[in-house]
């Protein structure tokens, strides 16, 4: 494929701190010692989307049977709703006559997702209508009759003075944060925000404690405005990472390039251990038996609000492609790319929005393991859900027939084998469980993991993280301001 | 008509205790004074099932067109899981065998509830899968992918101990709290009761006070206890209005029975007023209108759990009678039954079971007002619900598309006119709302309401009630003991 760079592994991996004992049991190929291409998806874009002329056209030329789409989006098109830039200029003045709305750090997260269609076919926040279908019913009832899946209230919250100041406009301008002007908000409708009902409807609980509830719900006015919007310039973050945030429709047309004939996503939010690509690397061998000749991985991290003990997005996003130049995945198959939404940690209602949101971006498989999107319950000793909710809801869920859905058996570390595995119940007491929350205990602490667990390149990225972290965390405050 | 009963209004009416002012402004044939032919539906019943020769098949011999149901149960069919007769002495001697679960009250309302179909196609206390969809979507999907609505989780919850005793049984004989044996449930399966998730999803509070989860939830066991129900009886309360609780079939055999080509149901769990029956008589007339020929209204109290402030179901069925007798609604186009559920106080999320179970019933068309299934916020000095989400979540509800939904405007006490009318917002200050909770202070007060609010021997039966609960409330417990 003329599209690929390569690249060669720098041999920094090598330094990793392991007993000798341990460098031992890892696989040569995870200690970089054999030096091999890597065809790193994401540093491709550019470059795709000045090609005037397209692979999937080249393609069709040559006879290959290409769809242009794997899986039709939710409501038939992608919704686009970012202005042309030949009409920035007027919409822009027009947005500066408009009474303004001032939007949190959150409600720029959403434009992001709503410009780009993640959330297909909706056109801006929720009016009432569509609030309380995806609040009661979990998804969308379309003029036609077709139903979308709609697990989590995509909602604008304003305050008492923000509604007053509105008046009887039909529409608003939206304000960044930084008090740039973002976008216009068309068709307004202002309703009551029931936090109690929304928050109780969502999370199936309104115990204190909940990272979205506490840093976006409670502090939210009492009203909620929808509307359609019209977003003024596509939201950048300049983080270094734009360039892995891919829109549906940008990622549609890169499986396509690539002659994708299945295409299945794996969302994540934590470092990618070897368990995940335990799975991933044999969700792709079943689609392989099942005839598919190119399946592509997405690998797909969220890259919205998380709650502050996660792993933050950069150092992520550093260990996943460690991941990938390590050959734990294989790069060749993989696209790596951002999915901006936040998290709302919403257990089995969220996991129906991560699922839908990857419909709209052309996966038609989506993979689903033990508590998607679960956390511990925040007042309670227990997890918050039942770890087999989310796939057997999702599995369920109105809209979403359509995908395929791939649950999958948990892995975990077989101390016996040294590696991650299948979780084998005839002889559970040679496998360790390790979580998300162990993981970072381990790297916090300095600690190695059973060998085997996670690639050393990515495993140092965490561990360098934590260094880094503990060493801020140390420095008294008065130093540092 | 030949199957009608001739009564004549009793002159007790004319006892009530008016002001003569009073008195001259209550429409005359609301005092009774124009004696008239009642044609009471419910004592046709034992008529009409021991009649071999049905009027249905009269008619159709007639050449009259009928249809055997104006609307499709959920499922296709009509569910009973009620053992004949031939079967119930082997069933029964079966069930003795088997481990047992007890039951509670709520418990046997909702066998009853299930065994004669109004929650088609559900056949006996949800499994998980049921639970779930009901919990997350209001709805199931059946086996050829069409939607039912199933807005409340209907579920049997157990305790560690009865867990315990079932073992590894695949089915299990549920006792009444008399320790009758009433029925089997087959293939069982258990599950966690999660019961904050429950309540969350299905109130959208978790706010201590909510009387259903008081009574029947917080109490319960942590299990759920799913399976086919085989009922080995049907569900009697000898209370003396077991003749007013009609199953679905019979409701659609008595529909067909009238030659109904439209059936409105109006669900209530308080006294009829004169905006009820407002309400009523113009849905009527608009059904007229819009070319049916023959509407039948079914009047339809909720006789399950009710929460301790309502008033009981044998007062309110007196009072139903009444209204019937004055004239108030048509008795020859009126049938009144008892539609057996619990009451939740779930608002919109139990609005959808109210409607789906009369569609069950043969009703295509279901009369939806202000805050319906509503009650106060347990600990906030709000309605638990916006008044109007009830009537926008049921018109757009999965599994109710065939129902026609007639949404109402609010019927208040106009204080010119002195009548219940519609509200008229340009001349609002004329509008008196008497809520529930008003008029049952001032039944309790012994005081009249406004004339024209309610038919004076219907207000009488509430007044008398309240007489009698005050005495019982004086009597000093050491002499009723």
């Amino acid at each position: 494929m003329s599209l690929t760079i390569k690249l060669t592994i720098t041999p920094h991996i090598i330094s990793l701190n392991l007993h000798p004992k341990q460098r031992a049991k890892i696989p040569a190929y995870s200690l970089g010692f054999r030096p091999k291409a890597i065809y790193h998806s994401n540093a491709l874009i550019p470059i795709l989307y000045n090609n005037k002329q397209p692979r999937m056209s080249q393609a069709s030329v040559s006879g290959s049977v290409i769809k242009s789409s794997l899986i039709e989006p939710d409501g038939g098109v992608v919704v686009d709703v970012i202005v042309p830039e030949s009409e920035r200029g007027s919409k822009t003045l027009e947005a500066e006559s408009l009474p303004k709305v001032r939007l949190a750090r959150i409600d720029v997260e959403w434009v992001h997702v709503i410009s780009e269609g993640w959330a297909s076919p909706l056109k801006g926040f929720m009016r009432e209508n569509e609030y309380l279908q995806s609040l009661h019913f979990n998804s969308l009832r379309m003029e036609n009759g077709a139903v979308v899946n709609m697990s989590l209230p995509i909602v604008l919250a304003i305050d008492d003075e923000t509604k007053e100041n509105i008046g009887s406009s039909k529409d608003v301008g939206l304000v960044g944060p930084d008090g740039d002007l973002l976008a216009v908000l068309r068709s307004i409708e202002i309703y009551k925000h029931n936090k109690e009902e929304r928050i109780a409807r969502t999370w199936g609980t309104t115990a204190p404690g909940l990272p979205y509830v506490e840093e976006f719900i409670t502090p939210a006015g009492n009203w909620l405005i929808g509307g359609d919007l019209e977003v003024l310039k596509p939201i950048k973050y300049n983080d270094g990472l734009d360039h892995y945030r891919l829109s549906p429709q940008q990622l549609r047309k890169e499986f396509d390039r690539r002659q994708a004939d299945a295409v299945f996503a794996f969302q994540l939010r934590n470092p990618v251990h070897n368990g995940h690509a335990l799975l991933m690397n044999d969700t792709r061998r079943r689609l392989l038996e099942m005839g598919y000749k190119n399946p592509i991985l997405l690998l797909h991290p969220l890259g919205g609000f998380t709650k502050a003990d996660d792993v933050p997005l950069d150092v992520r996003m550093e260990q996943h492609s460690k991941v990938l130049e390590d050959g734990v995945l294989d790069p060749e198959t993989t696209i790596v790319a951002i999915f901006p939404s936040p998290m709302h940690y919403a257990g089995p209602t969220e996991v129906q929005w991560h699922a839908k949101a990857r419909v709209n971006a052309g996966a038609n498989f989506y993979i689903v393991g033990r508590d998607p999107a679960g956390m511990g319950h925040p007042t309670e000793k227990r997890d918050l859900y039942d770890p087999d909710h989310g796939k057997k809801v999702l599995s369920m869920a109105p809209g979403l027939e359509k995908l395929n859905i791939l649950p999958f058996r948990v892995a975990a570390y077989d101390t016996v084998a040294k590696k991650m595995a299948f979780f084998d119940p005839s002889r559970s007491k040679d496998f360790l469980f390790i979580s998300g929350t162990k993981m970072r205990t381990y790297a916090r602490a300095g600690e190695n993991p059973p060998d085997g667990f996670m690639c050393p390149s990515g495993w140092e990225v965490l561990v360098k993280y934590y260094e880094r972290l503990q060493a801020e965390e140390a420095t008294p405050a008065a130093v540092s301001a």
